[in-house]
């Protein structure tokens, strides 16, 4: 088969098809989407070699249950080992000796085949096309913000970003009815959210800071700090996205105001999944481009440019 | 009277008698305490001039209300606005526009009198010495913990710091029942808490990571960095001390391990009277050395030793 590999370079490479082991599932691949993690990885990001990506949509073509045969499959990305007390009590994605789909000791999805264990996999709804069921991934990601913190209706809430985290974040928890600003650099994106009465603000404009929430989905090192700048005394930042911090953050105005940072990462698919099942969510207006496997190059290159929301690779 | 005033030098300036607003007492200071933020002032931070200090315990000398004269007192530092909706909700900790002892456009301690609004100030009870009662400041941040943050008897609780703020927040929250361990850097300072049973370990020894909780209470660049370090994933890292971050700090372990951080500062000083009152908290063998007043220069010399912990100036 057809894989990218990332061994300093991200190469196209003639494979042999995965082997799946007990347990495991092999899945063609229908639609891969390329993360800002890639992207972080192919700069030396978790030091990771191998077949890179990890959100997908694809089809099982073998598996040991017969259940799973030919069933359309969105799969969570972390491996645990099954025995710790992570894993035990259902949070392989914190497990210590975790394996992580494209991105920690295990192949991944920009290929024409993968292998995973059926107990990561989720069936996409018939009503969900392939260009929404690419997003279950990083929205999963999303809906984990609501698994940690109870977001009321009452409350105003921040978002620092308004690029697919951002975007995504914005769409999730604009559900719980709580009164939402998007803050971002780029009108065209900010446009974006006007459909679903999310109040946005061009971030350089606004001095606002009296959010109970603000969720930095930037990846920019001034993100955090912006996001302090926005939070009041007591009120609580949810830090979604990792960076290379250049800039040394001041905390101090943690200690200070007292405020509450929650780290933020993987999340629960069956949330993700409702979403577009119900039509709750609107996603496919952030697929900017999709090419063929083919053009995995150029596909690249349009994913590293600013104004890019996801870009997909198309193996169908 | 005799004041130490700060502006760019501490010097020694015979001043007149502040003269208490409406609604504030005057004070005479009996005992006051050299905390490590007065020696930040001192180098800059919070840019603040005047009489610096905010650890007392001292005698109302006048007051409109005949209750509090003669009443022997500790006072809260924190003086808000009394309009907006963090004073109206008993926060006034955290009022904007608030001026704080010492600290922020509010004449300190270090002084014969002070004058306080009598809504800040505690009556000491006659079974607690001045010796102890001037620690009422810093034991109240330490139960502020508490007030944030739930923590069980099952949890593996670790305080980085064995300075005086590591012994009173270990002192405090053992109370809980938790399981404690104190990182610290100073043999002499960690024995102080074996009589209390608590397990402590010189920070370079160890490597456990498995801590439900980790107060970083060091006050080093490094400190947050060695807490996020030992906490488990989903764990809660307690932000106490305020620090002019020199390391830049890799946030990522907080994105990856969805950790929990709360920054916390000043407290409420009912349950830290109590705590000396009850006797179930013992704070006299942290008091290193109490200077005369007029030894002022010594005092501080010895507060800026590392084998110090509380060092006091007795005016009585």
């Amino acid at each position: 088969m057809k894989a990218l590999v990332f061994n300093r370079h991200l190469q196209e490479i003639e494979m042999p098809l995965p082997q799946p082991r007990s347990g495991e599932a092999l899945i063609r691949i229908r639609l891969a989407g390329i993360c800002n993690t890639d992207l972080e990885i192919m700069k030396g990001y978790m030091a990771f070699q191998g077949i890179l990506g990890h959100e997908f949509v694809g089809e099982v073509v073998s598996a040991e249950e017969q259940y799973w045969l030919n069933k359309r499959v969105a799969g969570e990305i972390n491996m645990g080992c099954g025995e710790c007390s992570y894993c035990l009590n259902g949070l392989s994605r914190h497990c210590q000796n975790r394996q992580v789909l494209g991105i920690q000791a295990y192949p991944g999805v920009f290929a024409e085949y993968c292998r995973l264990p059926v107990s990561n996999l989720h069936v996409v709804p018939e009503s969900v096309p392939d260009e929404e069921a690419v997003w279950i991934e990083p929205l999963a990601a999303a809906c984990e913000i609501l698994e940690q913190f109870t977001v009321h209706s009452h409350m105003k809430v921040a978002v620092i970003g308004d690029g697919k985290l951002g975007q995504v974040c914005a769409r999730v928890l604009s559900q719980t009815g709580c009164r939402m600003t998007v803050y971002g650099k780029h009108p065209g994106k900010l446009k974006l959210l006007e459909p679903f009465n999310i109040r946005t603000e061009l971030v350089k404009k606004s001095t606002e800071s009296d959010f109970d929430v603000v969720i930095e989905a930037s990846g920019n090192p001034e993100g955090l700090q912006a996001a302090m700048m926005r939070v009041k005394p007591r009120g609580t930042l949810i830090l979604k996205s990792t960076t290379h911090h250049t800039v040394i953050p001041n905390l101090n105005p943690l200690v200070i105001h007292e405020l509450q940072l929650i780290g933020s990462r993987c999340g629960p698919f069956e949330p993700a999944i409702q979403l577009l099942e119900k039509k709750r969510i609107s996603v496919q207006e952030l697929n900017t481009k999709t090419f063929p496997f083919a053009d995995w190059k150029r596909a690249f290159e349009e994913a590293e440019k600013k104004e890019s929301l996801k870009i997909c690779l198309d193996m169908r």
